[in-house]
Protein backbone atom coordinates (compact mmCIF):
# COMPACT_ATOMS: atom_id res chain seq x y z
CA UNK A 1 0.00 0.00 0.00
CA UNK A 2 1.23 3.65 -0.87
CA UNK A 3 2.20 5.70 1.71
CA UNK A 4 3.40 9.04 2.22
CA UNK A 5 5.99 9.73 4.93
CA UNK A 6 7.28 12.59 6.49
CA UNK A 7 10.68 13.64 8.73
CA UNK A 8 12.00 16.68 10.95
CA UNK A 9 15.34 16.56 10.41
CA UNK A 10 18.33 18.18 12.20
CA UNK A 11 21.66 18.70 11.05
CA UNK A 12 24.82 20.89 10.76
CA UNK A 13 25.51 22.04 7.38
CA UNK A 14 28.89 22.99 7.35
CA UNK A 15 30.14 19.70 5.74
CA UNK A 16 27.26 20.09 3.05
CA UNK A 17 26.50 22.14 -0.18
CA UNK A 18 22.95 22.68 0.61
CA UNK A 19 19.77 20.62 0.87
CA UNK A 20 20.93 19.95 -3.28
CA UNK A 21 23.31 21.52 -5.43
CA UNK A 22 23.78 21.12 -9.40
CA UNK A 23 27.00 20.60 -9.28
CA UNK A 24 29.07 17.58 -9.43
CA UNK A 25 30.55 15.76 -6.62
CA UNK A 26 29.51 17.85 -4.08
CA UNK A 27 27.83 16.33 -0.52
CA UNK A 28 24.06 17.18 0.14
CA UNK A 29 21.76 16.69 3.24
CA UNK A 30 18.77 15.33 0.59
CA UNK A 31 21.28 12.41 -1.13
CA UNK A 32 22.48 11.45 2.36
CA UNK A 33 19.09 10.98 3.29
CA UNK A 34 18.15 9.26 0.10
CA UNK A 35 21.14 6.91 0.04
CA UNK A 36 20.22 6.24 4.12
CA UNK A 37 16.66 5.19 3.32
CA UNK A 38 17.26 2.44 0.53
CA UNK A 39 18.53 -0.27 2.51
CA UNK A 40 15.37 0.57 5.03
CA UNK A 41 13.04 0.47 2.53
CA UNK A 42 14.31 -1.76 -0.07
CA UNK A 43 13.60 0.79 -2.60
CA UNK A 44 15.02 4.29 -4.32
CA UNK A 45 12.69 7.46 -3.25
CA UNK A 46 13.18 10.99 -4.07
CA UNK A 47 12.69 13.50 -1.28
CA UNK A 48 10.35 16.75 -1.32
CA UNK A 49 11.35 19.32 1.13
CA UNK A 50 10.14 22.18 2.52
CA UNK A 51 13.08 24.38 2.29
CA UNK A 52 15.89 24.48 0.05
CA UNK A 53 18.94 25.21 2.47
CA UNK A 54 22.05 26.58 0.98
CA UNK A 55 25.42 25.19 1.39
CA UNK A 56 26.66 25.96 5.22
CA UNK A 57 22.94 26.72 6.02
CA UNK A 58 22.01 24.45 9.31
CA UNK A 59 17.99 22.81 10.43
CA UNK A 60 16.88 22.74 13.56
CA UNK A 61 13.40 20.86 12.04
CA UNK A 62 13.44 20.98 8.46
CA UNK A 63 11.03 19.00 6.70
CA UNK A 64 10.70 16.33 3.88
CA UNK A 65 8.68 13.88 2.44
CA UNK A 66 8.69 10.71 0.50
CA UNK A 67 6.74 8.34 -1.07
CA UNK A 68 6.99 4.00 -0.29
CA UNK A 69 5.41 1.18 -1.14
CA UNK A 70 6.92 -0.11 2.92
CA UNK A 71 5.54 -1.09 5.55
CA UNK A 72 8.39 -0.17 7.86
CA UNK A 73 6.87 0.31 11.03
CA UNK A 74 8.17 4.66 11.54
CA UNK A 75 10.07 3.86 14.80
CA UNK A 76 12.40 0.92 13.33
CA UNK A 77 12.44 3.42 10.23
CA UNK A 78 13.57 6.56 12.61
CA UNK A 79 16.09 4.33 14.65
CA UNK A 80 17.37 3.22 11.61
CA UNK A 81 17.64 6.05 9.73
CA UNK A 82 19.13 7.66 12.32
CA UNK A 83 21.94 5.22 12.72
CA UNK A 84 22.69 5.03 8.95
CA UNK A 85 22.98 8.61 9.05
CA UNK A 86 26.46 10.77 8.97
CA UNK A 87 26.51 11.97 12.88
CA UNK A 88 26.06 15.65 11.46
CA UNK A 89 22.45 14.55 10.54
CA UNK A 90 19.40 13.32 12.86
CA UNK A 91 15.93 12.34 12.16
CA UNK A 92 14.03 14.36 15.09
CA UNK A 93 10.56 12.66 14.01
CA UNK A 94 8.87 10.19 11.41
CA UNK A 95 4.85 10.48 10.87
CA UNK A 96 2.76 8.95 8.38
CA UNK A 97 1.34 12.06 6.35
CA UNK A 98 -1.99 11.79 3.78
CA UNK A 99 -0.58 11.12 0.33
CA UNK A 100 -1.32 14.64 -0.77
CA UNK A 101 0.86 16.11 2.12
CA UNK A 102 2.88 18.52 -0.09
CA UNK A 103 5.97 20.04 2.65
CA UNK A 104 6.30 23.40 0.32
CA UNK A 105 2.44 24.18 1.45
CA UNK A 106 3.42 25.34 5.07
CA UNK A 107 1.58 27.24 7.41
CA UNK A 108 5.03 29.49 7.25
CA UNK A 109 8.27 29.32 8.74
CA UNK A 110 10.45 30.54 11.38
CA UNK A 111 14.74 30.81 10.12
CA UNK A 112 16.79 31.90 13.25
CA UNK A 113 20.04 33.73 12.59
CA UNK A 114 22.91 33.86 15.38
CA UNK A 115 25.19 36.87 15.22
CA UNK A 116 28.26 36.82 18.10
CA UNK A 117 28.61 40.09 18.65
CA UNK A 118 31.94 40.65 21.26
CA UNK A 119 35.22 41.18 20.71
CA UNK A 120 36.70 37.54 20.74
CA UNK A 121 36.09 34.41 18.73
CA UNK A 122 33.89 31.35 20.67
CA UNK A 123 35.51 28.11 20.18
CA UNK A 124 32.03 26.31 21.45
CA UNK A 125 30.64 28.43 18.63
CA UNK A 126 32.63 28.20 15.60
CA UNK A 127 30.46 27.58 12.32
CA UNK A 128 27.13 28.12 14.10
CA UNK A 129 27.28 32.02 14.25
CA UNK A 130 28.08 34.81 11.99
CA UNK A 131 31.03 36.65 14.62
CA UNK A 132 30.83 40.46 14.15
CA UNK A 133 33.28 42.54 16.68
CA UNK A 134 31.43 45.39 15.72
CA UNK A 135 28.79 47.03 19.07
CA UNK A 136 25.34 46.48 16.82
CA UNK A 137 22.39 49.24 18.00
CA UNK A 138 20.10 46.71 18.72
CA UNK A 139 17.16 49.79 19.21
CA UNK A 140 18.01 51.27 15.25
CA UNK A 141 17.82 47.31 13.92
CA UNK A 142 14.41 46.72 15.78
CA UNK A 143 13.06 50.67 14.43
CA UNK A 144 14.32 49.02 10.54
CA UNK A 145 12.55 45.56 11.79
CA UNK A 146 9.48 47.17 11.98
CA UNK A 147 9.34 48.64 8.53
CA UNK A 148 10.10 45.17 7.33
CA UNK A 149 7.20 43.05 8.88
CA UNK A 150 3.87 42.84 7.48
CA UNK A 151 3.02 41.96 3.44
CA UNK A 152 5.47 43.18 0.71
CA UNK A 153 6.52 42.41 -2.16
CA UNK A 154 10.45 41.37 -0.96
CA UNK A 155 12.19 41.71 -4.49
CA UNK A 156 14.99 44.02 -3.24
CA UNK A 157 15.72 41.46 -0.37
CA UNK A 158 16.23 38.21 -2.46
CA UNK A 159 19.15 36.57 -4.34
CA UNK A 160 18.67 37.87 -8.17
CA UNK A 161 18.50 34.08 -9.28
CA UNK A 162 15.21 33.78 -7.35
CA UNK A 163 12.44 32.06 -9.67
CA UNK A 164 9.17 32.87 -7.71
CA UNK A 165 6.58 33.61 -10.07
CA UNK A 166 6.07 36.89 -7.46
CA UNK A 167 7.64 38.26 -4.89
CA UNK A 168 5.11 39.36 -2.24
CA UNK A 169 5.37 37.35 1.03
CA UNK A 170 4.11 38.46 4.34
CA UNK A 171 6.97 38.84 7.39
CA UNK A 172 4.66 37.77 10.46
CA UNK A 173 7.15 38.70 13.00
CA UNK A 174 11.09 39.76 12.79
CA UNK A 175 12.10 39.71 16.56
CA UNK A 176 15.50 40.74 17.78
CA UNK A 177 16.74 39.41 21.26
CA UNK A 178 19.40 40.86 23.56
CA UNK A 179 22.22 39.21 23.24
CA UNK A 180 22.68 36.09 25.88
CA UNK A 181 24.93 35.82 28.38
CA UNK A 182 27.98 34.34 25.80
CA UNK A 183 27.12 37.55 23.53
CA UNK A 184 24.94 36.05 21.65
CA UNK A 185 21.96 37.91 19.23
CA UNK A 186 19.41 35.81 18.09
CA UNK A 187 16.84 37.26 15.36
CA UNK A 188 13.90 35.13 14.39
CA UNK A 189 11.93 35.40 10.79
CA UNK A 190 8.54 34.14 10.68
CA UNK A 191 6.62 34.08 7.58
CA UNK A 192 4.34 32.54 5.05
CA UNK A 193 7.19 31.48 2.84
CA UNK A 194 10.52 32.62 1.92
CA UNK A 195 12.58 33.76 -1.48
CA UNK A 196 15.60 32.64 -2.39
CA UNK A 197 18.54 33.94 0.57
CA UNK A 198 15.63 36.40 2.04
CA UNK A 199 16.76 36.16 5.61
CA UNK A 200 20.24 36.43 5.03
CA UNK A 201 19.52 39.25 2.81
CA UNK A 202 17.09 40.86 5.48
CA UNK A 203 19.73 39.92 8.33
CA UNK A 204 22.74 41.50 6.28
CA UNK A 205 20.96 44.85 6.10
CA UNK A 206 20.06 44.96 9.51
CA UNK A 207 23.50 45.08 10.30
CA UNK A 208 24.30 48.06 8.26
CA UNK A 209 21.69 49.55 10.37
CA UNK A 210 23.30 48.07 13.43
CA UNK A 211 26.49 49.62 12.69
CA UNK A 212 25.28 53.10 11.82
CA UNK A 213 26.13 52.60 7.70
CA UNK A 214 22.37 52.92 6.84
CA UNK A 215 19.48 54.52 8.52
CA UNK A 216 16.73 52.29 9.58
CA UNK A 217 14.17 54.62 8.14
CA UNK A 218 15.61 54.14 4.38
CA UNK A 219 14.30 50.87 4.61
CA UNK A 220 10.56 51.56 3.09
CA UNK A 221 12.58 53.22 -0.13
CA UNK A 222 14.66 49.74 -0.45
CA UNK A 223 11.13 47.67 -0.32
CA UNK A 224 9.95 50.04 -3.08
CA UNK A 225 12.74 50.42 -5.44
CA UNK A 226 12.30 45.95 -6.15
CA UNK A 227 15.97 46.17 -6.53
CA UNK A 228 18.20 43.89 -4.88
CA UNK A 229 21.31 46.47 -5.13
CA UNK A 230 19.57 48.98 -2.77
CA UNK A 231 19.67 46.48 0.34
CA UNK A 232 22.68 45.29 2.12
CA UNK A 233 25.04 42.60 1.58
CA UNK A 234 24.23 38.44 2.25
CA UNK A 235 25.36 37.48 5.71
CA UNK A 236 26.90 34.52 5.85
CA UNK A 237 25.37 31.31 6.18
CA UNK A 238 27.13 29.72 9.08
CA UNK A 239 24.53 31.82 11.58
CA UNK A 240 21.15 30.71 9.72
CA UNK A 241 18.88 28.07 10.81
CA UNK A 242 15.66 26.90 9.27
CA UNK A 243 14.08 26.78 13.13
CA UNK A 244 10.38 25.49 11.94
CA UNK A 245 8.02 24.86 9.37
CA UNK A 246 4.41 25.03 10.36
CA UNK A 247 1.66 22.58 8.69
CA UNK A 248 -2.76 22.70 9.75
CA UNK A 249 -1.53 19.67 12.06
CA UNK A 250 0.65 21.47 13.53
CA UNK A 251 0.22 25.12 13.44
CA UNK A 252 2.56 27.82 15.12
CA UNK A 253 1.20 28.89 18.25
CA UNK A 254 0.00 32.64 17.62
CA UNK A 255 -2.55 30.78 14.41
CA UNK A 256 -3.79 28.13 17.39
CA UNK A 257 -6.45 30.78 18.16
CA UNK A 258 -7.80 31.51 14.50
CA UNK B 1 59.93 44.76 35.38
CA UNK B 2 58.38 41.78 36.43
CA UNK B 3 54.31 41.91 36.31
CA UNK B 4 51.35 39.36 36.56
CA UNK B 5 48.68 39.10 33.49
CA UNK B 6 45.41 37.37 33.87
CA UNK B 7 43.91 35.56 31.00
CA UNK B 8 40.36 34.78 30.12
CA UNK B 9 39.77 31.75 27.87
CA UNK B 10 36.81 30.08 26.39
CA UNK B 11 37.27 26.59 25.19
CA UNK B 12 35.66 23.23 23.57
CA UNK B 13 37.22 20.69 26.07
CA UNK B 14 36.74 17.45 24.07
CA UNK B 15 40.22 17.36 22.03
CA UNK B 16 41.97 17.78 25.70
CA UNK B 17 42.58 15.08 28.67
CA UNK B 18 41.51 18.72 30.36
CA UNK B 19 43.77 21.41 31.91
CA UNK B 20 46.21 19.14 32.82
CA UNK B 21 47.14 15.44 33.25
CA UNK B 22 49.68 13.49 35.05
CA UNK B 23 49.69 10.93 31.86
CA UNK B 24 52.74 11.63 29.37
CA UNK B 25 51.64 12.07 26.02
CA UNK B 26 48.26 13.21 26.64
CA UNK B 27 47.16 17.14 25.31
CA UNK B 28 46.17 19.58 28.04
CA UNK B 29 45.05 22.98 27.95
CA UNK B 30 47.57 24.23 29.67
CA UNK B 31 50.25 22.94 27.41
CA UNK B 32 48.80 24.59 24.58
CA UNK B 33 48.37 27.78 26.45
CA UNK B 34 52.03 27.77 27.76
CA UNK B 35 53.34 26.95 24.17
CA UNK B 36 51.61 29.75 22.34
CA UNK B 37 53.22 32.02 24.80
CA UNK B 38 56.32 30.92 24.73
CA UNK B 39 57.31 33.46 21.00
CA UNK B 40 55.60 36.05 22.27
CA UNK B 41 56.87 36.42 25.54
CA UNK B 42 59.96 34.89 24.63
CA UNK B 43 60.93 33.40 27.61
CA UNK B 44 59.35 30.30 29.46
CA UNK B 45 55.91 30.53 31.79
CA UNK B 46 53.80 28.56 34.15
CA UNK B 47 50.11 28.74 34.41
CA UNK B 48 48.10 29.13 37.16
CA UNK B 49 44.55 28.52 37.15
CA UNK B 50 41.12 29.08 38.56
CA UNK B 51 39.53 25.31 38.15
CA UNK B 52 41.51 22.50 37.06
CA UNK B 53 38.81 20.88 34.31
CA UNK B 54 38.55 17.58 34.05
CA UNK B 55 38.79 15.71 30.25
CA UNK B 56 36.44 16.44 27.93
CA UNK B 57 34.78 19.95 30.35
CA UNK B 58 34.48 22.99 28.41
CA UNK B 59 35.06 26.55 29.78
CA UNK B 60 32.93 29.90 28.52
CA UNK B 61 35.26 31.65 31.18
CA UNK B 62 38.65 29.59 32.75
CA UNK B 63 40.51 32.31 34.44
CA UNK B 64 44.99 32.30 34.75
CA UNK B 65 47.65 34.14 35.01
CA UNK B 66 51.09 33.90 35.09
CA UNK B 67 54.21 35.95 35.77
CA UNK B 68 57.12 37.62 32.74
CA UNK B 69 59.83 40.02 32.57
CA UNK B 70 57.80 40.53 29.15
CA UNK B 71 56.75 43.97 28.47
CA UNK B 72 54.80 43.01 25.74
CA UNK B 73 51.53 45.40 25.22
CA UNK B 74 48.16 43.84 26.39
CA UNK B 75 45.97 43.64 23.17
CA UNK B 76 49.16 42.64 21.00
CA UNK B 77 49.74 39.56 23.57
CA UNK B 78 45.86 38.58 23.50
CA UNK B 79 45.44 38.91 19.38
CA UNK B 80 49.19 37.25 18.93
CA UNK B 81 47.86 34.24 21.72
CA UNK B 82 44.31 34.03 20.23
CA UNK B 83 46.39 33.36 16.51
CA UNK B 84 48.68 30.87 18.30
CA UNK B 85 46.48 28.96 19.86
CA UNK B 86 44.47 26.29 17.94
CA UNK B 87 40.80 26.70 16.93
CA UNK B 88 38.87 25.12 19.93
CA UNK B 89 40.99 27.33 22.65
CA UNK B 90 40.50 31.39 22.65
CA UNK B 91 41.69 34.29 24.79
CA UNK B 92 38.65 36.57 25.90
CA UNK B 93 40.78 38.80 27.69
CA UNK B 94 44.03 39.63 28.86
CA UNK B 95 44.49 42.30 32.12
CA UNK B 96 47.41 43.40 34.20
CA UNK B 97 46.98 42.00 37.89
CA UNK B 98 48.90 43.04 41.17
CA UNK B 99 51.73 40.28 41.75
CA UNK B 100 49.79 38.91 44.71
CA UNK B 101 47.35 38.39 42.39
CA UNK B 102 46.10 34.41 42.82
CA UNK B 103 43.47 32.67 40.40
CA UNK B 104 42.47 30.05 43.14
CA UNK B 105 41.52 32.87 45.09
CA UNK B 106 38.05 33.38 44.35
CA UNK B 107 34.81 34.95 45.20
CA UNK B 108 33.08 32.11 43.54
CA UNK B 109 33.00 30.39 40.71
CA UNK B 110 29.39 28.88 38.42
CA UNK B 111 29.74 26.35 36.46
CA UNK B 112 26.83 25.43 33.98
CA UNK B 113 26.08 21.87 32.89
CA UNK B 114 23.47 21.29 29.59
CA UNK B 115 21.34 18.44 29.39
CA UNK B 116 19.48 17.91 26.38
CA UNK B 117 16.19 16.41 27.03
CA UNK B 118 14.47 15.15 24.32
CA UNK B 119 14.32 11.72 22.60
CA UNK B 120 16.03 12.36 19.46
CA UNK B 121 20.32 13.14 19.47
CA UNK B 122 21.09 16.61 18.41
CA UNK B 123 24.07 17.25 15.41
CA UNK B 124 24.53 20.68 16.25
CA UNK B 125 24.65 20.09 20.19
CA UNK B 126 26.69 17.00 19.77
CA UNK B 127 29.94 16.76 22.53
CA UNK B 128 28.66 20.14 24.25
CA UNK B 129 25.50 18.58 26.08
CA UNK B 130 24.42 15.09 27.91
CA UNK B 131 22.05 13.61 26.01
CA UNK B 132 19.30 11.87 28.18
CA UNK B 133 16.40 10.67 26.20
CA UNK B 134 13.85 9.91 29.87
CA UNK B 135 11.43 12.71 31.21
CA UNK B 136 13.04 14.47 34.00
CA UNK B 137 10.55 15.93 36.47
CA UNK B 138 12.39 19.06 37.07
CA UNK B 139 10.05 19.91 40.13
CA UNK B 140 11.38 17.31 42.46
CA UNK B 141 14.85 18.14 40.91
CA UNK B 142 14.16 21.70 42.46
CA UNK B 143 12.90 20.19 45.84
CA UNK B 144 16.38 18.26 45.71
CA UNK B 145 18.31 21.18 44.49
CA UNK B 146 16.75 23.63 47.86
CA UNK B 147 18.80 20.86 50.17
CA UNK B 148 21.38 21.75 48.58
CA UNK B 149 21.88 24.70 48.46
CA UNK B 150 23.69 26.80 51.66
CA UNK B 151 26.79 25.91 53.58
CA UNK B 152 27.53 21.76 53.47
CA UNK B 153 30.11 19.05 53.67
CA UNK B 154 29.81 18.05 50.29
CA UNK B 155 32.52 14.59 50.66
CA UNK B 156 29.66 12.43 49.69
CA UNK B 157 29.06 15.01 46.42
CA UNK B 158 32.72 14.58 45.29
CA UNK B 159 35.24 12.59 43.94
CA UNK B 160 36.99 10.26 46.71
CA UNK B 161 40.52 11.25 45.12
CA UNK B 162 39.45 15.13 46.11
CA UNK B 163 42.31 16.45 47.93
CA UNK B 164 40.82 19.78 50.14
CA UNK B 165 41.53 19.57 53.65
CA UNK B 166 38.35 20.26 54.68
CA UNK B 167 35.17 19.64 52.19
CA UNK B 168 32.69 22.46 53.57
CA UNK B 169 31.40 24.48 50.71
CA UNK B 170 29.12 27.38 50.40
CA UNK B 171 26.51 26.82 47.73
CA UNK B 172 25.17 30.23 46.86
CA UNK B 173 22.97 29.28 44.11
CA UNK B 174 21.56 25.93 42.02
CA UNK B 175 19.13 26.84 39.61
CA UNK B 176 17.42 24.15 37.16
CA UNK B 177 15.83 26.54 34.05
CA UNK B 178 13.36 25.44 31.95
CA UNK B 179 14.19 23.20 28.62
CA UNK B 180 14.82 25.52 25.68
CA UNK B 181 13.03 25.78 22.38
CA UNK B 182 15.12 22.63 21.16
CA UNK B 183 14.88 20.14 24.32
CA UNK B 184 18.48 22.01 26.62
CA UNK B 185 17.85 22.15 30.19
CA UNK B 186 20.32 24.58 31.76
CA UNK B 187 21.26 24.02 35.65
CA UNK B 188 23.60 26.80 37.24
CA UNK B 189 25.72 26.06 40.30
CA UNK B 190 27.41 28.96 42.13
CA UNK B 191 29.86 28.42 45.20
CA UNK B 192 32.66 29.55 46.47
CA UNK B 193 34.78 27.05 45.21
CA UNK B 194 34.15 23.38 44.29
CA UNK B 195 35.36 19.79 45.05
CA UNK B 196 36.92 17.18 42.61
CA UNK B 197 33.95 16.21 40.45
CA UNK B 198 31.60 18.53 43.05
CA UNK B 199 29.28 19.24 39.86
CA UNK B 200 29.19 16.22 38.14
CA UNK B 201 28.40 14.53 41.09
CA UNK B 202 25.55 16.91 42.08
CA UNK B 203 24.28 16.50 38.77
CA UNK B 204 24.45 12.87 38.73
CA UNK B 205 22.48 12.46 41.98
CA UNK B 206 19.67 15.21 40.49
CA UNK B 207 19.05 13.09 37.36
CA UNK B 208 18.47 10.31 39.26
CA UNK B 209 15.56 12.50 41.66
CA UNK B 210 14.49 13.56 37.61
CA UNK B 211 14.17 9.99 36.79
CA UNK B 212 12.27 9.37 40.58
CA UNK B 213 15.01 6.96 41.21
CA UNK B 214 15.84 8.78 44.39
CA UNK B 215 13.56 10.53 46.66
CA UNK B 216 14.49 14.12 46.59
CA UNK B 217 13.97 14.68 50.32
CA UNK B 218 16.92 11.73 50.63
CA UNK B 219 19.19 14.30 49.63
CA UNK B 220 19.94 15.67 53.75
CA UNK B 221 20.89 11.73 54.65
CA UNK B 222 23.00 11.81 51.44
CA UNK B 223 24.90 15.04 52.87
CA UNK B 224 25.38 13.55 56.21
CA UNK B 225 26.56 10.31 55.34
CA UNK B 226 29.94 12.14 54.39
CA UNK B 227 30.01 9.45 51.44
CA UNK B 228 30.78 9.37 48.09
CA UNK B 229 28.89 5.91 47.87
CA UNK B 230 24.99 7.40 49.21
CA UNK B 231 25.48 10.11 45.96
CA UNK B 232 25.06 9.46 42.42
CA UNK B 233 26.78 8.45 39.52
CA UNK B 234 29.61 11.01 38.29
CA UNK B 235 27.36 13.03 34.87
CA UNK B 236 29.47 13.12 31.92
CA UNK B 237 31.66 15.45 31.35
CA UNK B 238 30.25 16.58 28.02
CA UNK B 239 27.67 18.60 29.21
CA UNK B 240 29.86 20.68 31.98
CA UNK B 241 31.09 24.41 31.71
CA UNK B 242 33.43 26.51 33.73
CA UNK B 243 31.33 29.37 33.10
CA UNK B 244 32.09 32.53 35.15
CA UNK B 245 35.25 33.12 38.26
CA UNK B 246 34.81 36.04 40.10
CA UNK B 247 37.23 38.41 41.74
CA UNK B 248 37.13 41.67 43.86
CA UNK B 249 37.73 43.63 40.35
CA UNK B 250 35.01 41.43 38.95
CA UNK B 251 32.38 40.35 41.21
CA UNK B 252 29.24 38.44 41.09
CA UNK B 253 25.91 40.68 40.78
CA UNK B 254 24.68 39.64 43.61
CA UNK B 255 27.49 40.09 45.53
CA UNK B 256 27.98 43.39 44.23
CA UNK B 257 26.11 45.91 47.27
CA UNK B 258 27.54 43.72 49.73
Amino acid sequence: MTRRIRLTLEYDGRAYAGWQTQKQGERTIQVEVENALRPLLRETVRLRVAGRTDSGVHALGQVACFTTESEILLHRLRRGLDALLPDDIAVLKAEDVPLDFDPRKSLGKIYRYLILNRPARSPLLDGRVWHDRRRLDLEAMRRAAGHLIGEHDFTSFCSVDDSSRQRVRRLYDLSIHDPDDVGVLRMEFFATAFLKQMVRTLVGTLHQVGVKARDPDSIPEVLAAHDRSQAGPTAPPEGLYLFRVFYPDSPPPSLKLS
